[in-house]
């Protein structure tokens, strides 16, 4: 058995004894104990950080309360994380109008450089940063939200009660990393693996409503998906 | 404006510029063409590593060519990867008879160390690693593909040819890192972020079929669902 192996089943029985919150012992207690280098405990613990089962709390590292699950549906992240037990919440990081860049004009079916209008935010839960989200929507359609949306509450349900209906969306999952900015946002390092969604929704006409990037933590969330045969 | 997002801006339109295969200018003269410092350079191209637009070659850097998208769906992996013009294939890694762990035992609805078969493949598209699948099913409803099944072949085909109906599943989508040994068998970085996904697929009578651990290259494939309001 490799000596990584070892540490890596150590260390889940030892996660499976602590809870929520618990401190793991140090690096180097964790290297004793299994009889093997630092930078084998080291890259373990590297694994189980970016997998979101520990976490960094001042000098030390501490269990980490589960995952968030979301489903992938066109559901709204707000009903989501509600369902999950989290309280959902939203920072407005920018709300422009703005001339739409060639790949956000193609998904919305417009000329590049129509002026669109585009809102970022910062999804919260329980008041912890976990995701970045870009909607971009064409104008004069959606100009109605200025009137009365609060940036910082669910869009879906904005828009739905002015009765526009989500029909279907097409959602592209991808992982990468955050660039300096995103990871400043998020309060997170650029070295932590995102997972990446673009979604693409249309209403019952089959008109596109918007264009939607969000980049997760991948250490806070996962998703879900339930696939039948039709 | 920041640096890092000039550098980016002038990559992509690079990128824009080139064709797959072609090499890349090298850091030090992007660094000197964009009037920036080399490590913002670097961070730049380590994004376009980790998305998988260009890829190292040799001591250079030349452009990829696109991620594979694989719909999120019952259909085998086979199915998919022809369909997007790939030509899949399969390496084995193990074909093992083993006692179930407790999270295979849950999905699969048996006792915890009851019996089951334990597939391990290394996933190619056009020769290339991409993926790394295991999966279990119980025993000894499939002790039957000892008998005929070519483990370098689809598994969704063989238990289809023996009637097994593939009804629905779930699936749990992550991202993490490779452990050292999966970096090795996927010829990549433990660097690089994965994409997990976890499948439990059952028969028309709610039967476990089998849990699937698939791990697939981050820079290499994205996924793709199509939602509806249902």
């Amino acid at each position: 058995m490799p000596k990584s192996y070892r540490v890596r089943a150590e260390l889940e029985s030892l996660l499976a004894e602590l809870s929520e919150g618990d401190p793991l012992p140090s690096e180097r207690e964790l290297a004793l104990r299994c009889g093997v280098a630092r930078e084998t405990v080291r890259q373990a613990v590297r694994e189980l950080l970016v997998e979101g089962r520990i976490r960094r709390q001042g000098r030390g590292t501490v269990v980490s309360r589960p995952k968030m699950v979301q489903p992938l549906s066109l559901r709204s992240y707000t009903e989501g994380a509600l369902r999950f037990g989290r309280t959902p919440g939203r920072l407005l990081v920018g709300w422009t109008d703005v001339p739409a860049e060639p790949d956000v004009a193609q998904d919305l079916k417009i000329e590049p450089g129509t002026v669109v209008t585009h809102l970022e935010r910062v999804l919260l839960a329980d008041g912890e940063r976990i995701g970045l989200e870009s909607t971009w929507m064409p104008l004069p359609r959606f100009a109605f939200l200025r009137e009365f949306y609060d940036p910082t509450t669910s869009l879906y349900a904005a828009t739905r009660s002015r009765g526009i209906v989500y029909m279907s969306a097409t959602e592209r999952i991808e992982t990468m990393l955050a660039s300096p900015r995103e990871a400043a946002l998020l309060e997170c390092t650029t070295a932590l693996p995102m997972l990446l969604l673009h979604r693409r929704s249309v209403d019952a006409e089959g008109t596109p409503i918007e264009r939607v990037r969000s980049l997760y933590r991948g250490d806070r969330i996962a998703f879900q998906a339930t696939l039948r045969d039709y």
